[in-house]
């Protein structure tokens, strides 16, 4: 891989999970960081993301520099721009410049939730893409959360492997007190629709369909009990309005909980945290048996050395 | 040690101090941490403590990660919860998926100093001690600062070798124009009364005696003066009230200066530090040669790797 | 060396850009860092130099910590003061407290931009000196970056050598729409001099000469059109007045752009980046073949390497 921002950017899934799972039987196995560095740049706040890529980083023999830019740097991005405002560096340099101090460059960005067409053109990452001269990590951006998605994808093959026929996993929309971004549902549904393992059913509100481009190829539900029907894995998370970009709703029955699980063929619960509590999902469901949260936190150590390596070694 | 945050978690002070002592002569003796992860987990800002337990874990091998969570992540701690307001993420989670990341968690944590039932509850640290899979550490928690203890401790062991009698050791409340914590006295207390290898008084203004749970076995006078005669050493500390919980006085005369030393036999000074010179005590005690306030700093990193050997040996 | 504050501290300007040109083409080559530890310590943010440092340390093979302290940690550095008010530790424990924990102590401070006698002691960097038992490397001060010079230097050597004469250096005043401080101006104008490779002329509008003690020995000129004619290399970087102290100005017509170019020796273009495109220099200047300016951000890895080794091993 050149660089991991979507799924696009993976030649071959199944070879990528193979090497994830590997790594969560012999972490240190080997060492493609020895003697490199890897920069995270973090334009808004992470705790999983951050710990996770840290982790996996030195577990490859990277020097690992993390970096926080919240509330402190400004980027212009525009060409030609006069630069006489508050915007103190340009992406050109500023990506070039950290080209020159590390072998991988990941970057977490997110959206305004304003304005859609410029949170869709996914600006900072891409940007960071065209212009450094190493490989670039999605740590999250605007739209999408790769290392995520990989993670999930191999927590469904582990669970999968029992089951006597395709998977069906539902990815339902749940209530949230804040306006969240669409990048953990987008990228959720882009892997699962390009893995090809599993039929994938969205269930959201009427106002909640994702952007064509990430929901194109599953089948979209608007009746959330009918969609969860013999689901064996049920994948849930709020994001807000793509069509009325960024509204939410107040629609508590959408919550995820006992009653709802109980219409599913004994589905595994799956959530990329942090979760609010008896709002997103019931205590019952999420300290139940079949949750698969904490084992989807900890694959994103796997997925983030699969990845590394993948952008360092051009696997 | 199966956890590291009061001194009822230390099964043997003197082995620990023992091991600290030899780590101090040879800082790189064994590697413990190889191919570990050490996470910090910061909620207030720290200096000392930060830098010490971070030198410390590269010292034994680790992998540190350092997270300052100020400002950013507010937890959860109660069960049953609905999760609609700020909190983002609830304690049983966020420890779940730390001790995924991480072979030993060592958090900072403190107290609000206005509800004294909650502060001693001592939450946060307790919290990730219950749901926590991996040991815990206290970088200094509500009510406890153990690592500072651990290192007066090893400091006043140092300095006591040529005394022929059992040392007797001050503690004395000084005045400061902020109000502050507790935990460093009652923790300077709960040790030197376990370690049982000095003569412990407190100084402190009358409505400044610490909490029965901290004092009991610990003589407490409030002429400081009185106290100090004879002393041998002199740990010097402001804290705010416990009876009325949080508040401060305005006690200028309880500073440690050269004529209080004067009653002493020839005491050492001892403080946690940073200290506010010429408030809490005079430059002229500060700067003297009976100072071991830099000493003490030092020998936070000695016993930061006792305790971290402790807990991922299990010692 | 004992310490890297200013120029004045190099003992042997060539020697040390012979090891920095030497660890751009072995950057793992020794490791005088091995079981140290390098502490960098910042009172305001900084991008290029704490990537650059914190990566010249790992290649040194030191462990390298780094702490932000903006906006947490008030010093007291008078001498005698009574610390009642808000400043938190004296910067004799903190440089004794710090010394302990490392090998090297890197600081990076700020000038007020109000105070000029206060901004011009150098006050935080030269307290840590005094009083620090390691020595102490300049990460910018007040009126300093000598990092930066030493890497300006480094640039220039290297585009120096096909030239048949001594190299003209046009160091030239630009506009920019915040009130910057003079340190990299000054600290590139001594040591261009101290050097004596090149013939330094520096170009500013009246109101913005250098401090005497900096500018003393260069040929300073009020009209930036006659200072470029025939320039090998035109060193671009806007400073606020030292005169009207803190004072900026607008003058749009000091930008440096194609035209102005067109002046010199078919000069090599550079500056030490952030840099405002369309306000400090047109697009077409800094997109061109002859900008050094990724280079220069490139050579502060090799010059930390140089001054790290310096100082540790007292080269």
């Amino acid at each position: 891989m050149k660089s991991f921002v979507s799924v696009h950017d993976a030649p071959d899934i199944p070879a990528l999970l193979h090497r994830a799972q590997h790594y969560k039987q012999h972490p240190f196995t080997t060492q493609p960081g020895h003697q490199k560095t890897l920069i995270n740049l973090f334009f808004n706040p992470s705790l999983r993301t951050r710990l996770s890529t840290e982790k996996a980083g030195h577990q490859l023999g990277f020097q690992v520099i993390t970096m926080d830019m919240a509330g402190g740097w400004q980027l212009e991005f525009e060409d030609g721009a006069v630069m006489n405002l508050d915007k103190a560096e340009h992406v050109r340099e500023a990506a070039g410049v950290l080209s020159q101090y590390c072998d991988v460059l990941a970057v977490r960005a997110f959206p305004s939730l304003t304005d859609r067409e410029a949170d869709y053109a996914d600006r900072i990452i891409n940007a960071f893409r065209e212009y450094a001269t190493v490989p670039v990590v999605s740590l999250e951006s605007a739209i999408r959360h790769p290392l995520q998605s990989l993670a999930d994808c191999m927590t469904i093959a582990q669970h999968s492997q029992h089951l006597r026929t395709r998977p069906k996993v539902v990815l339902t929309w749940a209530p949230h007190p804040r306006r969240l971004p669409q990048a953990v549902a987008n990228s959720f549904a882009e892997w699962m629709l390009a893995w090809g393992e599993v039929d994938l059913v969205i269930a959201n509100p009427e106002g909640f369909d994702l952007a064509e481009e990430f929901r194109a190829g599953a089948q979209v539900q608007h009746n959330q009990r009918e969609a969860l029907r013999d689901a064996d894995f049920v994948y849930t998370k709020n994001w807000s309005s793509y069509d009325d970009y960024g509204a939410t709703a107040d629609l508590s029955d959408w919550i995820v909980d006992e009653e709802k699980m109980a219409l599913t063929n004994n589905a595994y619960f799956m959530h990329c945290l942090p979760v609010r509590r008896n709002v997103v999902v019931s205590d019952g469901v999420l300290d139940g048996g079949r949750s698969l949260v904490l084992e989807q936190a900890g694959n994103r150590v796997w997925a983030a050395q699969a990845v590394l390596e993948g952008v360092i070694c051009d696997m």
